[in-house]
């Protein structure tokens, strides 16, 4: 219970990853020293979480051409662009590899009167520098959303938005890890989150390990928790979030904040500013995914549900910003009225 | 999809039992003639849900002494009382199978000055009788489940109140069976109903193969279906209703009722009149089951959880009786105030 866990990391010569799908019944890191090595983890989930992959990634262009020797400056840019273009193809709608990827590439544009090795030097600062940016946001918000905790309080989690999701301490879970430093005793109830179960494999894995006071709960026991008053607030994540507030998160979040609701629970969502969509003016703007329905009917290899059944499997949900009572950014907790406190959040930034 | 499906019938000599174990990948019936193999089929839960395993219990006995010779009236009656005790210690919990059991031992004491032969015969009739009498309640609650229901309407419903958990047609589930016959287009969401997926194994399966049009999804993507508008109706059964109306049924059940109410969606819970219990003043005084961990931590074999995560796991939760619309017995739709109601619903039967 000791080890600190981590999703990702640079050590020496490449990096070292944490193989997310041994989890959670082994803890098993893997050194990645080449870039078809990365390609293979992003592709195989080995490494998941926008905020984890798209670093992996970063890190993979630059282990794809610092040991190359190249005839001229050109060749090297060219080569940074080719490589940057392979790992995206991994996982072509993952918009967080894009931004990381692209930033290498106009680095290294921008920079192009410096020599190839001073280069390839900056692009590995600057990989760092993304994942302690990162980091660090995710060490704000979990900052902010410790004010929203006393001690002995009971919050209940959904999905994975800690260290397995990010390069720090996540977005929702972050003030937990804080609360654990600092002595506080908080006590996390974490949704198992149907059907990919990330609650069960991952949150409830990286809290327990951490010493975290953590118990698993399936989707459908949250309501009787907080009937019997064992629910002072709700944190989640979020996926993005429409200038009005509404906020799209893993699907079972807006069941969970129906229910806050009607206990009277204050119900979070942390996010980090990057999350704010100003151009969407409502979340029922946002197309919600429909993921294939054997997500539902097998359960890791094993079938539980009759052959040719149908099956409504959406990815995520809307919940609406009525049910919110404030959203946690790197930069402040922002609360209603939405449209015009989101505008000044971002706008701030 | 034509064949119809039987959780248990008499047929000839002995029970032909659905073997509930093999769903939902494999229908496959067993044919039982020996008071052990029912012991064993019990047991290893080939048959469950309290309205079945009652009656096979029932048979059971009967086929534990229907072969025999006895040497005197009251060898033959200790025998009945033997195997009796015998049928009920295979699961020592379930309330029905006492009842069942009991009524054939007081049976067979009760009218002692007929022969064994025609002891054997009433004992034989009796379960045949049972076993009706259970499935016209079935029908009864089924046809007044009906009379809610109209033309297109979607329906949501929780765990499995339909053919495997009950000699007839169920109870929440019934309605759709007879919607079926009548040409009534009902669209039915069948909730997988974690942590032991009695709504993806036996609800969707059941209804899938009587050619009802069910889809199957995750109890927390419930709410999102009723934010768009999707669903006219929740049905559910009960394990018990207090005086006062409120309802205990499987977990997941009060969640999906706050959801209904938060949407303005009736919310039907289905029962029989024997469910009711006039000495519970309120759902809150019933004693709600923790079980096993393992049942969230594992799935069907395969480990989903850190070794060694703490595990909330009710088997059940209450449902006040301000949350529901009406209790569907098979004397009548009760509707509020119940204390009033249910008294003589009850009194009245």
């Amino acid at each position: 219970m000791s080890e600190k866990l981590c999703s990702l990391r640079w050590e020496n010569d490449g990096v070292v990853v944490l193989d997310q799908t041994l989890l959670p019944t082994e803890i098993k890191y893997i050194k990645i020293t080449e870039i078809e090595q990365m390609f293979t983890a992003i592709k195989t989930m080995v490494i998941r979480g926008a905020g984890v992959l798209s670093f992996g990634g970063a890190y993979g262009i630059y282990l794809g051409v610092c040991n190359n020797s190249y005839s001229s400056k050109q060749q090297f840019i060219e080569d940074v662009k080719a490589k940057a273009q392979y790992i995206k193809s991994c996982r072509p709608t993952a918009v967080s590899l894009s931004v990381t990827a692209d930033r290498l590439v106009k680095l290294v544009q921008e920079n192009s009167t410096e020599s190839v090795q001073e280069l390839k030097d900056m692009m590995l600062l600057d990989c760092h520098l993304m994942c302690k940016e990162s980091a660090q946001k995710d060490y704000a918000v979990g900052l902010l959303g410790l004010t929203l905790l006393k001690d002995n309080d009971a919050v209940l989690t959904h999905c994975n938005t800690g260290i397995y999701a990010s390069i720090g301490l996540g977005s929702a879970v972050a003030p937990f890890y804080l609360a654990k430093e600092r002595g506080l005793k908080i006590k996390v109830y974490a949704d198992e989150t149907r059907p990919l179960l990330q609650g069960s494999r991952l949150t409830a894995h990286e809290l327990y390990h951490a010493g975290v006071d953590v118990t698993l709960i399936c989707d459908n026991m949250a309501g009787y928790l907080m009937q019997q008053g064992k629910i002072n607030a709700v944190f989640v994540g979020c996926d993005r979030i429409a200038a009005n507030g509404d906020t799209v998160n893993k699907i079972g979040t807006y069941s969970a904040a129906v229910l806050a609701k009607h206990h009277n629970i204050p119900f979070y969502v942390f996010g980090a500013a990057d999350d704010v969509d100003l151009s969407i003016e409502t979340g029922s703007l946002i197309p919600i995914e429909q993921r294939d329905g054997q997500e539902v009917t097998n359960f890791f290899g094993r079938q539980t549900a009759p052959d040719g059944v149908k099956v409504y499997n959406p990815g995520f949900d809307v919940t609406p910003h009525r049910l919110i009572t404030a959203i946690i950014l790197e930069n402040g907790i922002v609360k209603p009225s939405y449209k015009e406190n989101l505008k000044n959040a971002v706008a701030s930034y």
